[in-house]
């Protein structure tokens, strides 16, 4: 199966969140992304239509907006 | 594992997490309760602290709200 992706920024929200879905898809299945330590990842982020983080995109290429930490506008500053 | 438990009230938001979840977490891993045919369990999923729908319950008790189809209030009338 091809990867999901999930996409935080170091937020309580976020890291909350990515202990439930390493939890519940397994830690094999999912890669994980810090965009605040990885800003060049911005960009693709956008571009598949992550508006706010935590958000985890299928391997569908849909995007699920997990609860709310910060939005993609934040995490650039 | 204890089951999770995923909240949706048959939106098209809910029905697209509903698939996306189901095949990430596998169908045997979660249950699925539609607040629109089920609306006495309405109260359960306020007190575990379901405040919009779709939402998946974790089993550590965990509420992941995905999303946004409508809100609780919504769900009642």
């Amino acid at each position: 199966m091809k990867k999901s992706v999930f996409y935080h920024a170091g937020c309580p929200v976020c890291i909350s969140a990515e202990h439930d879905i390493v939890s519940l898809i397994g830690l094999e299945n999912v890669e994980i992304i810090h965009l605040g330590n990885e800003k060049d990842k911005i960009e693709d982020a956008e571009k598949v239509g992550v508006i706010s983080v935590p958000a985890l995109v299928t391997p569908s290429g849909n995007v699920l907006h997990i609860n709310f930490g910060a939005s993609i506008e934040d995490v650039k500053n």
